[in-house]
Parts: C-alpha cells; sequence; structure tokens
C-alpha cells in the first residue's frame, strides 16, 4: 500500500505541475491553433471514421478524406467582434476588456499593491427580470461579477459594464472564495526553495534542485488555526521517486499483441445534417427543447432557461432555470502522511471550466458536433479564448426510448418500437491526472440526465 | 389509488389475455413471417434511417429504398436442417422431434393420462468435459432435459438422445419447477365458467359472458395449505370497468401538436460491415471477445464460454462460464385485495424466452445487427421457431472510452482519446404489458454489462 501511495502521490503531483504549466502557457489571450482544420480532414482512409488513435492505423490527413461538405462549425469565427444578444450571454472580450480598464481606475486597485482577479463573469440579472425578457427587447443591463484580491483581502465587486459604477458587495479574507489564480500556484511552488533547510533535504535524498517542481495542491481543514485562510500544501518528505520508463500511455507507444484484433470503422451519421440549431452562439434548440448554454470558468457549463414543448398544448414549459456542476469533492480518506488532507474540489479551488482541454473531433464527440468556445479572464484581467471547450451532438447508440409489442390475435399487427435519439452537451475538464467528462443528456420525454465519467 | 389499481389490474388482465392468446397462436411449427425482407427496405426516404414509425413518417417501403448491399441476415434460413456444432448448441428441430418419440413410448407416456411437456432443452455435458471440447473434435453425447407431467405429477427427466435412453432423476409434485403450459394457462381461464355463482357474479355487474376473459396470474405463496401446489389466480370481484376509449398507444393513433419538432434520421453507420462474426450459428466473435451465445425457453438467452483475449500474452483469458438472467422478480407491494398476492416471476412462470417477440430491425436494434431465431418445444413436445429473438450488433454512442489530455509543456500535444466501441446481445421479453429489455454488453477493456430496461 505505501509504495502505491507514493507512485499516486507522484503521478498527481507530477499532473498538478503539468496543469500549472499549461494554465500558464494558455493564460495570454492568444488564439488556440485553430482546430478547424481538424474537422475537415479525416485522419483515417474513410468518411466514416470514429477514432484517430485507436481503431484504425494512424495514417497522415489528405485532402482526399475531406468528404464532408458542410464544415460542423461554419461560424467558427475570431471572437473580438462578439456582441451579447441574451441577458444571461457571458461576457465578451470586450466587455472583459472593459471591465478591467473601469477597475484599473477605481481606487482599490490604484494603490502599490499587487492585485489579482480570480474570477471576472456575467452577474447574471434577476431571476424576474430574466424570464420577462423576450428575444427583440433590448439586453438587460450589463454588470460583471469579479472577485479580486488585493493586499491580503479579497473583495467580491460588481461593476456596471456601460456605467462604469463599481459596487464593493463584501470584502474579507475569503470574500467571493477566489480559486486559486496561476500567480498563486507559481509563487507557493517556487517559496520552499529560497528555504535552506528545504533545499538540504532534496540534496540529501540525491536529487539535483534542477530536477524539482513543486506543486500546489488544494487542501482540506484540519483545525483552527487555518480557519478563514488560504493555504496550499507543498510536499511530503522522505518519498521514494520512481522512474519514468514504460509510463507512456499513449497508444503509439503500445507494443501491440500481434493476436490483438479491431473493429471495423462505426460513426453516427445523419445524412440530413443534425436536427438543432444555436442561434446567437448560446441558444440551442433541438426536438422540443430549448435551453441557453454557456462555459463558465469555475462550473464548466452552465445551462439556463431549459425549456421544453408541451404535446399537448403546443406551448413551452419551463424546465430548469439554471443548472451547474456546483461541485467536484474527491476525498481520498486515506489516513496517510501524504494523502490525509487531500480533499479537493477540483470545480471549486481549480476551475472546471479553466482545466477543461480543446476536445477532440470524432474522438471526444462524434461526427455533427457543435462545438462552442469559452472566453475568459486571466489572473490581471486580460481575456483569452479557451476553444472547442464544450461540443453539442444528437447520441443515437441503437437504444430503444419506447416499446410494445401487440397479440397478432387482435387483427393488428403491432411491434410499435420508438429509438432513443438524444442530445448531448460534453465537456471534458482534465484537472491533473484526472479526466472527468460531463455530459448534460436531453431526453425527448422532457428528462434531463445528467453524468460525470 | 384505488380506481388506479383497478386499471392497472385491468389493463395487466387483458396483456396477460394477449400473451397467452399470442403464445397459443404460435404454439405449432410454422414459420415466422419472413421478415428478412424488411430488413432489406427502409420504409422512410433514405438509407440511413432509424425509426420506422417515430422520427418520419410512414411511408410504403419501396425497392428503390433497398440500398444495402449485403443483407445483415444472409443466412437466414429453415431450421428444418439445423446440426449442433458445439456441445453447449441447443437443441434442433430434428433433436426434439427425436426427444419426443422417444418419450413417446416411454412407459410414463404410455399410459391414458394427459401428459405435457413444460421444458425440452439441452442437458449441457458436464463443464470438465465442455472446457476440454475443441473445435473439431467429435460432439459430446447430446441430451435433453425435460420436465414433463403425467397425471398431477412432475418429472425431471434426462433423455439420450442417441442411445434412446431416458433416466428420471426426480418425480414428485413440483420437480423442475414446471412453467406453465398453454394448456395450463387456458384450462384455468375456463373452469370458473363452468360455477354458476360465479357467472352470476358477472352477469349482476352488467357484463354479457360472452365478453369475458379471465386471466392466469401467478400468485405468491401465503400459507402452508398453499406449499408444493401449482396455483394460479383468476380474478378479483367487485372490480368497474373501465372503457377502450383513448387508450390506443400507437404512433399513428396519437394527435400531433403541429408545434411539436421531430429529429432527422439518424444511423450507427459501419461503411466496412460490422466487425464480428457469427460462426456455426452460436460461437460468436468480436475484437478480442469470443463466446457461446444461444436462445433459452426460459432465460431468454444463455451466454457460455465467454473469453477474452490476454493483451500481454495474446492468449484467450476464460472469463466467464455461463451467465443468464435467473429470474425476474416482481413483487408488487401493495396490500390492496386485487394486488398484495402479485409476486410475478416473470423468467421463471412465464419463460422469458417464451414471451420473447421478434425484434423490429432499425427500431429494435440498429443496421448491421445480426439476428438469431430460438428453437423450442411446445408442450406437446412438437418444436417450433421464434424468429429474430435475439440480435447482435455493435454499440457506438460518441461516448468516450478512454481519455487524457497532456500539457503542451511537454513538447506532445497529446489528446489521445479512445471512443468506445461496444457488442450488444439483446433481446425483449413482452411479458403481458411489460416489455423488458435486456442487454449484454462486451467492452473492449474485458468487462460485461448486463443491463435490463
Amino acid at each position: 500500500m505505501e509504495s502505491r501511495n507514493i507512485l499516486r502521490f507522484l503521478a498527481i503531483s507530477l499532473s498538478v505541475s503539468l496543469v500549472l504549466f499549461f494554465t500558464w502557457v494558455h493564460l495570454p489571450y492568444a488564439p488556440q491553433p485553430n482546430t478547424t482544420t481538424d474537422l475537415l480532414y479525416c485522419s483515417t482512409n474513410s468518411p466514416w471514421c470514429t477514432s484517430k488513435n485507436r481503431f484504425q492505423p494512424i495514417n497522415k490527413p489528405s485532402t482526399a478524406d475531406n468528404i464532408l461538405e458542410k464544415p460542423p462549425n461554419p461560424k467558427h469565427h475570431n471572437h473580438e467582434s462578439d456582441t451579447p444578444h441574451h441577458p444571461l450571454d457571458p461576457l465578451t472580450i470586450s466587455e472583459i476588456n472593459r471591465v478591467r480598464t473601469i477597475l484599473k481606475s477605481h481606487a482599490l486597485f490604484r494603490s502599490s499593491s499587487p492585485f489579482a482577479f480570480h474570477s471576472v463573469v456575467l452577474e447574471e440579472p434577476d431571476k424576474t427580470l430574466v424570464l420577462q425578457w423576450k428575444k427583440g427587447d433590448s439586453l438587460l443591463p450589463r454588470k460583471a461579477a469579479v472577485v479580486a484580491r488585493v493586499a491580503g483581502k479579497s473583495h467580491l465587486l460588481t461593476v456596471d459594464i456601460t456605467t462604469g459604477e463599481v459596487a464593493v458587495q463584501e470584502t474579507g479574507s475569503r470574500s467571493g472564495y477566489p480559486t486559486m489564480t496561476i500567480e498563486d500556484m507559481t509563487s507557493s511552488t517556487w517559496a520552499p526553495l529560497s528555504n535552506a533547510d528545504f533545499n538540504r533535504t532534496i540534496i540529501e535524498r540525491g536529487v539535483d534542485l534542477q530536477d524539482l517542481a513543486c506543486l500546489p495542491i488544494s487542501l482540506g481543514w484540519f483545525g483552527e488555526s487555518e480557519e478563514n485562510r488560504r493555504l496550499i500544501k507543498i510536499r511530503g518528505s522522505g518519498i521514494p521517486i520512481p522512474k519514468a520508463a514504460n509510463t507512456d500511455y499513449r497508444y503509439s507507444a503500445q507494443k501491440i499483441n500481434p493476436e490483438m484484433m479491431f473493429v471495423n470503422p462505426i460513426s453516427i451519421e445523419q445524412p440530413k445534417g443534425p436536427s438543432f440549431t444555436v442561434e446567437d452562439e448560446h441558444l440551442v434548440k433541438w426536438a422540443n427543447w430549448e435551453f441557453h448554454l454557456k462555459p463558465d470558468p469555475r462550473a464548466g457549463v452552465i445551462v439556463s432557461r431549459a425549456k421544453v414543448r408541451d404535446p399537448d398544448s403546443g406551448e413551452m414549459r419551463n424546465v430548469m432555470y439554471k443548472g451547474f456542476t456546483s461541485e467536484l469533492f474527491v476525498p481520498y480518506m486515506d489516513p496517510t502522511d501524504a494523502w490525509y488532507f487531500k480533499t479537493y474540489m477540483d470545480a471549486g479551488e481549480y476551475g472546471f471550466g479553466l482545466q477543461a482541454m480543446p476536445l477532440d473531433p470524432l474522438n471526444d464527440c462524434p461526427r455533427n458536433a457543435y462545438y462552442m468556445d469559452g472566453v475568459f479572464a486571466a489572473g490581471d484581467g486580460t481575456p483569452y479564448v479557451r476553444s472547442h471547450m464544450v461540443c453539442v451532438f444528437e447520441r443515437y447508440a441503437g437504444d430503444i426510448g419506447w416499446r410494445h409489442s401487440e397479440s397478432p390475435i387482435t387483427g393488428m399487427e403491432i411491434r410499435e418500437v420508438r429509438p432513443k435519439v438524444t442530445l448531448v452537451v460534453r465537456m471534458a475538464a482534465s484537472v491533473a491526472n484526472y479526466d472527468y467528462i460531463v455530459d448534460w443528456e436531453f431526453q425527448t420525454d422532457g428528462l434531463i440526465r445528467l453524468v460525470v465519467f
């Protein structure tokens, strides 16, 4: 058990480090490599390919493989010109820039103390106002909810984007429960290296300081002295170091036994295209469903104003005003020294949206999927794009939605079977070494199924 | 509650009646309407159709819609010439006929007492013999396990099909736990009508005796006086009778609100065809799986000798010797008079295989599915065919089997995602008004998932 725990610790440590660097690398606003091009190619030898790395050998894509007449995301575009259309639409690039400009001239941030924006998201209008709003109405006042830290204090602010007014809602040691910024993480990982005693323990273990990477691991609550403080665990001691040999998990690195069989290409196909539309970037309409969908740095995705048509009246019925992943709590419950404190809150501490990687077309989502980008704010308030963060697609698995067989004696030869087709909203957050796939599945019978796997 | 219970009672009663008649109608060996033809046509206007009755309007099929180059079941054939190839293969038509001939000349059945065969299935050879057997070896001795009732006694017999030897394994009031035969059901439903007091209660309710159908409803155990007896509950009294108006559940009978939206055609497509084969009618091979599959009158399907290839050694590993639905127990747990006794054992009392209706291609199972027929014995020992009782298909739902995203900082742009493709064995038993869909799902990682829905 002991050596397994250590392996787990180091595996997680390495992964957290990678996440840290990844987040860091992607902080400034730079358009992601345009993966739209990938969508037009199929890296196997057939238009029906499902997988690029598992079921068929990896071939270089050629233009001859491109048989998609309409790329799945014809509207993929630069987000610089985005404008909000719906009261719940997320902040645009220009709105995030405006918030940053407003706050920089605010008294709180004019001092010489360093500051950080831990969250810059839409302050949603009151539910009653949103419920009254209809397409064609003028947009409700746009405001931002900001969690900022200055000189050790946390502030929960509301910024009116039009008027420039800033309202301080709350100030305290943990107001707004700020997530970790990349600066929090990097500064705490370098801090131990300024301690000679710490460095000596590393050298005594035969490790070159140049090969050392400390990691910011969130931790639970273990006593009143930790109350209301923002703490990060750095590293245990006396832990043996495993080798990297034979740890490459990639398919291309595997020695595949020649006896192993693979499956033929398989794909969900829709010759007339998908049945859903995405209006104004965020309003999804499918079958008799309608809902507002937006990426969120903390929750991953937020589904709002979900409505379904009543088959009797033909009217839309409200099903859910707002739904999102409130938290993903991971208590390891292992009493050993290196593990006891591990009680991750993966959404609230690291950010489900912040850790969501671009989805891989045909592998993460089937053909005809629609991909949605996230627009988030970095620690200094600069907007950046998390591309292909969410996908929307119709799911058909050969399953049965409803069936009944009737007896031939009635003279009615009834075998009434209705196949099950659903609409899925998917994101995948790679939090360190864990990949969480979150599916919102909408059924034609009015049920919403939420699955994390 | 009371009126709801009554409605449920009558709905179930009607359905049990239909099942009874259905089973009755299908008892003699008569080839089912050849549904292979259906497979070649697509009743919608596109080769991609999924559903014939839900998502698109119902059109008459035309030959122009036939685009399948290879029909899914090219080997669909008359079962008269079936011969066993594997020690676990089910009894063939000629074997069932031979069993019947052997038993008719046996002392037990030569008397003038009426007799009934409640079950005639393969007596599987000892596990050790089956494990030693290899393809190419001569077949192990073929035997039948028979549950027969004569003059109120039940007998569990083994019949050697080659030698004609009959061994009586057990005799008693409930030996072999005989399922109900159609004769059990019909005789008990007519019995009350010979009772004048009973008939008077019907007439007093304003019901014409011609409109009356009694139903054979299995029941639980409620006291020692019922111990070891074979009992069927007929009908409660004082129950109001609902009308049939607006109870037609068929899609074609619905008044669809013009506001309701439908989805475009969607299908699982495999341009190179499915990746599985079915050897000698019952041996399924897919990816790195191999297993023996047979329909069974009581269990529905039996999966045997399931093996999966070990990716390290390349050798086949035994996963499961024999798996089947042992029972589907439905205790209603409603204390009211018409409901308290309802503790159905749908597999053991009515027979999951006996109640399995033919599967509806494209609706019950997706394209490229393989359909397997069941060959069973009627109460008098006559063999009959339950066509398209089981289907086998590859399932792809756009789901992810495995994924991990790696940080670009490593220089390795890894988003390693492997789509999930599985093999499904499906049957659907329509036990009265309940349709049970039973899926055996084989995953490439060696897991078998069994789902009833």
